[in-house]
């Protein structure tokens, strides 16, 4: 099928409200069939205003009289709103908005068609095979795979008990294994039924299971979900958005997620014991439990290189299944199946890392919103398919571009890193007591309110070190704070 | 009454425990008039640990076999544990703190015999005379009373009713007034029946009256104790933190404050309008309000002096009780009768300001923490007695140092000052939107949780800041973070 044909209108005139702190834009609208575009006209600056169709989440119309509204709410949380001239013109470009953002095709999708200048195809995607981390790594034992397929017969696998105590026998003497089940005693057995189910103790001799049930899938989803609408909300008491922001539990999934991260990394730092961590799949809470982990642990997992290995490797390599987790973020009504915002969840607790360790992480808060954006719409083919397999086939890595070929270039460091990073060789042991933990304003909040003042405060600091390494020169006065 | 008859027994053996993040100390305690000292033996450093007894909130004490412990909660938030030697020592010394602890005589109080070396008695204590502020204020009117004592007769004052007439005739043509009153329209309707009031709408042509009821006085007082309870309790779940959080309403109370303070510095800068400002004695709410608003509008008061000009006008010599309202802080088990944290409230605040204009106060956290501390136990003599008339019969003024002297020395700046202040000529509006403001965990969580990651950060952009002035010389490595 062609883009054009569900290309519905050629061109409106349109006024684009983007929130609270931008100026609205008036120009020509128009839909191609990867973006939004509004051209403000020859004087203007911006002279275009850009939306990849691919990032819209819901779409609402309204018309009235001989004019409609339509407004968009993104995967990256923005919303925005079109004022278009002409009835039939909103309709048509609403509808061509819906069936574009909506597509299911990978190979048609816009990272396909995506070239920019300056970067060339190919590059970057190979520049952290895993061997290198395995040999790295080869006395650090942190493993994890999916639920063993037990099911209702309990049955046993040779090759996997073999597997679990060689690991035993290769570290060091008397070293005790520790099976981390992200799921709950309870779950983990009735999982039996459908084939799954947990390893019997006599099995596996020398390893102890512990369960550390994590919400995931529909819970996680509604979580959010619930998050945005509460943030969204300017119109209410303190005590009523507290009571909002608790009976979402989003902090509450932050919390298990480091808790359950700092339980495996202690087994390994303060015990020298050999870690396996799974749920039932292996590429949702157990990614999560496994980085974090690292991310406590492994001072090169938090500079600038080590964590798009770590992402790469713990992530799209483990099989993340990223095009059915993040198909929609926090606006659609259609109803979650197989969406999860358990990347998001990650990304938000490297945030608090980074909040209670401000010198201990290379890259800065802008790296994690860039990765929260790019998993759900990007212009890259990083975050396409469900897994190698669907990659291979797909030809990604040979027809569309590498997140981190665009996110390495020198224009895009500002925003990117931390100025304040200092390497720390120690393990950076989070605090996962409620009152150290913090909603993340600068992802939650970004588009509704003014910006996180430690931005700010960022900004100014960028220049001082800037000026620093400038020799000579002299601190700038335009450092500019939020004003209403 | 020497403090020799309070002073039970000589001296202890005992082991003083500070805290999750600091090493216990052990050595010989002992009581002296003013102090609690304890002195670890030859070797140590440091070689004096010591505790000002008006500091000390509440006490608890425990014997079992032949050893107490006595638990110290402080003023300022701390909780201090001593293991002492000895029943009958454990009890003696507890019974010493108790009654040295609640002492109420002012002339016997320890900044009247504080005598810091490189300070001169009578320093400081003028360098704000009002006389100076009124002369640049002259055309900006912000203007502050107690209620009206028109009592249950509706008695009226004619001086009352010129004043505010000549207020407006004084300011631009057509210049409205607002008289904004810190009660519910109810509330003040009820103060007729013991002689006060509120302003007459036929007695005051021109003025129009908003009420904008504030807390204070017992339920402000029983949300700082219930918050303090929340923030010792590590062993809570989040739901039940943020439940708690919401329950105590010291948030919503900061909200208040700050829309109230917003609404008055509105009137004046964008209507033009005078602005009269009062609850029911003037000495509380009243000057949270008027304070804040300057700080709003008002870029001088932003700065060092002018911070230090503005707490000395508006809380001290405005008669704020001081003496009263800080006799206590959160731990006591005394019933709250005149006890407040109207200062702590302001001083919440205004933290608010600088975590939202990271940029535009010259003072930091520090300041505000110190002003905090100095409130409530002080070797200075700034924030003793009820008014102006209690501390000329004391001789304050020539009997004890003024806390701005101690403050101003060059080797406290590092820790009061933010370095990152720009001046801001424009008025700062804060958003008082729930998602935007914050627990002020620097100050309520200061002695139980790692230090706020800003102020880890913060130290580091001294350090850069500070190598930057001193040209040639490199950034050090010794930044640290803290470790659990």
């Amino acid at each position: 099928m062609e883009f054009s044909e569900l290309i519905r209108t050629g061109q409106a005139q349109a006024e684009l409200l983007r929130g609270p702190e931008m100026p609205p834009l008036r120009g020509t609208l128009c839909v191609t069939g990867h973006h939004l575009l509004l051209s403000p006209g020859p004087q203007a600056t911006p002279d275009l205003w850009l939306l990849l169709l691919r990032s819209v989440d819901s779409i609402e119309k309204r018309v009235a009289g001989d004019a409609g509204t339509i407004t968009l709410r993104c995967k990256d949380l923005r919303v925005l709103q079109l004022d278009i001239e002409g009835v039939e013109a909103t309709l048509d470009i609403a509808r061509s908005i819906e069936a574009l953002s909506s597509l299911e095709s990978v190979i048609t999708s816009f990272p396909f068609f995506y070239r920019p200048k300056g970067l060339r195809l190919g590059e970057a995607w190979h520049f952290h095979p895993p061997e290198r981390y395995y040999k790295r790594i080869a006395r650090e034992v942190l493993l994890r795979s999916s639920q063993p397929l037990t099911g209702p017969q309990k049955l046993r696998c040779a090759e996997d008990e073999e597997l679990l105590r060689a690991v035993l026998a290769e570290a060091r003497p008397g070293a005790r294994g520790f099976i981390v089940d992200t799921r709950s005693a309870q779950a983990a057995k009735q999982a039996r039924m459908t084939g799954g189910g947990t390893e019997a103790k006599a099995a596996y001799p020398g390893w102890k299971r512990l369960h550390r049930p994590l919400e995931r899938g529909r819970p996680l989803q509604e979580s959010f979900v619930r998050l945005m609408e509460a943030c969204g909300d300017p119109e209410q008491s303190m005590d009523r958005w507290l009571s909002r922001l608790d009976g979402c539990r989003w902090l509450s999934h932050v919390k298990e997620a480091l808790s359950t991260a700092c339980l495996a990394a202690q087994g390994m730092e303060w015990e020298g014991a050999c870690i396996l961590v799974h749920g039932a799949e292996g590429t949702d809470s157990t990614l999560l439990v496994t980085s974090l982990a690292q991310l406590i642990l492994d001072p090169l997992s938090r500079t600038m290189a080590g964590f798009q290995e770590l992402i790469e490797r713990e992530w799209i390599q483990a099989g993340h299944p990223f095009q059915l987790r993040c198909a929609h973020s926090a606006f659609s009504h259609t109803r979650p199946k197989h969406e999860a915002p358990i990347f998001l969840l990650f990304l938000d607790c490297v945030w608090q890392l980074g909040r209670q360790f401000p010198l201990s992480l290379e890259f800065g808060e802008g790296m994690l919103l860039a990765l929260f954006d790019h998993s759900y719409a990007s212009p890259f083919g990083t975050f396409l398919c469900n897994s190698e397999k669907e990659r291979c086939l797909c030809e990604v890595r040979t027809r569309t571009h590498s997140l981190w070929s665009g996110l390495n270039q020198p224009k895009e460091q500002r925003k990117l890193r931390n100025p304040l990073y200092v390497p720390n060789p120690l393990a950076i042991w989070p605090s996962v007591e409620p009152q150290s933990l913090r909603l993340w304003q600068g992802l939650f909040l970004r588009w509704t309110h003014p910006p996180e003042p430690s931005e700010v405060a960022w900004e100014k600091v960028w220049q001082i070190a800037t000026d620093q390494k400038t020799e000579g020169s002299q601190p700038t006065d335009s450092a500019s704070e939020p004003q209403p």
